[in-house]
């Protein structure tokens, strides 16, 4: 039984996906004329927030488990090449360059040069769709038990970006029965992912001999003999990029994807996200690294916990607003990680770290601050209450994380004790120049975040 | 490929072991009469460190995967049943009683009792045999991949505690020739501890009816046919207990089975941990949870630090010596846990929580000891540098291990910033009259500490 077991998940687990699909096949070779194109850049080449279309095609694929690729060319083919040789150096991947020289008459010509270069099943994506990872994975999960052909469907037709150059289908029992840009009755979208098996090159063939060179008119031909299935992708997200409204959607929808409102504390997520996000859309066109972000918004922590022990209102106003845009600018090198895929595990360590000594320097700052005009020495023990408490916040959560295998829940209290609301009280209590006691605030309230984890902990 | 290599590891996984050995026989039929006895107190409830005998035989059994017992009395079977329906109880797992009402012309006669009983392979222990689960997990492991009977057996004849006492064996290639108390020549000691199937009944049955009533007997002629095979139980723990001088051998033993040399600071293990473990045997026989022991040690840390703030050598040389006597306590509440088998997660939670805040109250107290006697504001900012050392040098430990899904590293400078050295040189410190300098010192290597974790973090 508990073998069977094994075998029996084994098998549902993806040995198809892991045995078979191994090859994603990626169109990429026509001109996108719809995007005004720019020097020497080609469409797949375009950048969507720091990376080119393609590359982030690439990456989705790779997130899913796949990393073999053929790319089929046409237009300018030659600069191509090239960029597709570094993509596939850069991202660690296998990219084979097929050249479809009959490019001009529909894009069933570029999936039909692949043909002999295909024994298994196949994923097929277009070079200027974008997608998230988790549609591709959901589509390879389903397609492991069946050995149909797939077609990655979108059933909010209503919400579609650009309804009127969407390929439309008309769907039975999770069938197509019919696949076109202009048909009139139809109850999804194609979203250009398909799992296909090499029964697909017979009627693409077929068709292509009659003059009807598009790949829909392929998959047409598979769906009359009953043989072309529907995934639905649910509420996933995908977006065909052609003209520049959609790419402009396209930054709009990827920033989108980087939030991150079930972590963030309450400033976090009213306020900073929205102003980090806007800069990270901006940043995310330079060079600038995650970790050069990190290091960043920690000097200005510094320099406005420095002007925190400056006499007056004027500097502790500003400290407020320094330690306030580091705290934005704090959540600009995780966003540009993930929307540039730069992600490491190193650069979460490290501004993790450096939040910590930043913490640290404005508590003593504001302190020192504070004790110049009131020299006992109960500031002092009062200071390091509040900053002991921030430092012990953030250690606790850790430790419940180690000890528990769990994050810590993120209720009220501990949300109260996160950095975005900390350094965002201290700024508040700049700006009606009592700094000092709204960190006592946050500090004591810290504390009972402490406490309330360890009663959470004795309760498990 | 894949699913075969599945559906092979799961057999060597031990699938005779998940689906088959489920029952562990455990005989305690016997006086025990060279352990003397106490009032009402039988030899298997004799405490070894604060657990009855019987009680970490099936904590062993239970850590090793079996919960499932049936257990043979014999001697004074009343009190023995109530004690074992308690222990089921509190360790939650089934116990059978059998009562043998021929215990005393010996123990085969208690294994034979129970023959109706078992169906499946089982595992057979003594009631007075203490051993490391690991012994048994490794047994099992073995046993998983054939269907032989098989004896655990100890290679080290001249280490064995009581070796006139021993059970004797001889062995070729895997298999018992001989086994005996009286061989002279041998080269394996039983240990007590059986793998075996229904198979060894009738043997039993035979020579009992020859009148040869110990379970060697029944071992000897399942031997004879060449079907009783061996373990060699490597370097692992068991001891008989049934003297008192073995008795006192156990508790030895058991306490040197707490340590941790891995993870201890270089103080905790040459200073610390072999005062904590003596504190622990004798507080193993005393009701004293763990988590008391920490609520203590923290207590006598807060004493220390507000010792700290008093004036004059000795009161603070006071404080040092409380707070070194709280490092050394602070030991025992793991090795309580691990000793009577109370260990949690809350409680190490508890614990290095407790732990941080008493690190930050010292810290605290020993700067404004000396800030009364230097009353300038760098005095504050310096003892701020040193605790906020302490907590992030144990914060980015955590941190690390998160990240990185591996602990730290346990290189040099990471061990100068453990607990155990940072209050032994504040003590030391103390002794001296400049506890607050060489707090600070501490601090400086904690935060050397904190960078070295960040720089191995970048090299991962």
């Amino acid at each position: 039984m508990w073998v069977a077991d094994v075998i029996e998940s084994g098998k549902n687990r993806g040995s198809r996906q892991r045995l078979t699909v191994r090859k994603v096949v990626i169109l990429a070779a026509g001109r996108g004329s719809r995007l005004r194109e720019r020097k020497n850049e080609l469409k797949p080449m375009r950048r969507v927030l720091g990376l080119p279309l393609l590359e982030r095609v690439v990456l989705s694929c790779k997130v899913a488990g796949l990393s073999d690729f053929i790319v089929v060319t046409g237009y300018k083919p030659k600069p191509m090449r090239s960029f597709l040789t570094r993509l596939a150096r850069k991202r660690s991947v296998r990219i084979e360059v097929v050249e479809n020289p009959d490019w001009e008459k529909g894009n069933g010509t570029s999936l039909l040069a692949c043909r002999g270069k295909l024994t298994e099943p196949f994923v097929l994506v277009m070079g200027d769709h974008l997608f998230e990872p988790g549609l591709l994975a959901g589509l390879l999960r389903v397609g492991s038990e069946d050995d149909s052909c797939f077609l990655a469907i979108d059933r909010r037709t209503e919400r579609v970006f650009d309804l009127r150059g969407a390929t439309k289908v008309s769907t039975q029992s999770g069938r197509i029965r019919a696949i076109g840009k202009d048909l009139t009755r139809y109850d999804g979208i194609d979203t250009g992912i398909f799992l296909l098996t090499p029964a697909i090159f017979a009627p693409l063939a077929r068709v292509q001999a009659k003059g009807r060179y598009e790949l829909s008119d392929g998959i047409a031909e598979l769906a009359a003999e009953g043989r072309m299935r529907t995934y639905d992708i649910g509420k996933r997200f995908w977006l065909d990029v052609d003209t520049p409204r959609s790419l402009r959607e396209a930054k709009r929808r990827l920033a989108e994807q980087v939030d991150k409102p079930s972590e963030d504390g309450f400033i976090a997520r009213y306020l900073n996200r929205p102003l980090s996000i806007r800069l990270s859309r901006l940043l995310a066109h330079t060079p600038v690294t995650p970790n050069t972000i990190t290091v960043v918004s920690f000097a200005i922590a510094l320099l406005g916990a420095w002007l925190f022990t400056r006499q007056g209102y004027l500097p502790v106003l500003f400290a407020g607003v320094l330690i306030q845009v580091s705290s934005i600018i704090d959540g600009c090198d995780g966003e540009i990680a993930r929307l540039k895929a730069l992600g490491s595990r190193f650069g979460a360590f490290f501004d993790t770290i450096l939040d910590r000594y930043a913490d640290l320097s404005i508590a003593a700052g504001v302190t020192y601050g504070f004790w110049l005009t009131h020299p006992e020495f109960w500031v002092w023990l009062a200071g390091i209450g509040a900053l002991s408490g921030f430092l012990l916040a953030s250690y606790s959560k850790k430790e419940y994380q180690l000890r528990f295998q769990k994050p810590s829940p993120s209720r009220f209290l501990p949300r109260l004790a996160k950095r975005d609301l900390r350094l965002f009280v201290i700024f508040l209590g700049a700006v009606v120049g009592q700094p000092f006691f709204a960190m006592l605030g946050v500090g004591l309230i810290s504390h009972l975040a402490v406490f309330w984890i360890l009663v959470r902990g004795r309760r498990r």
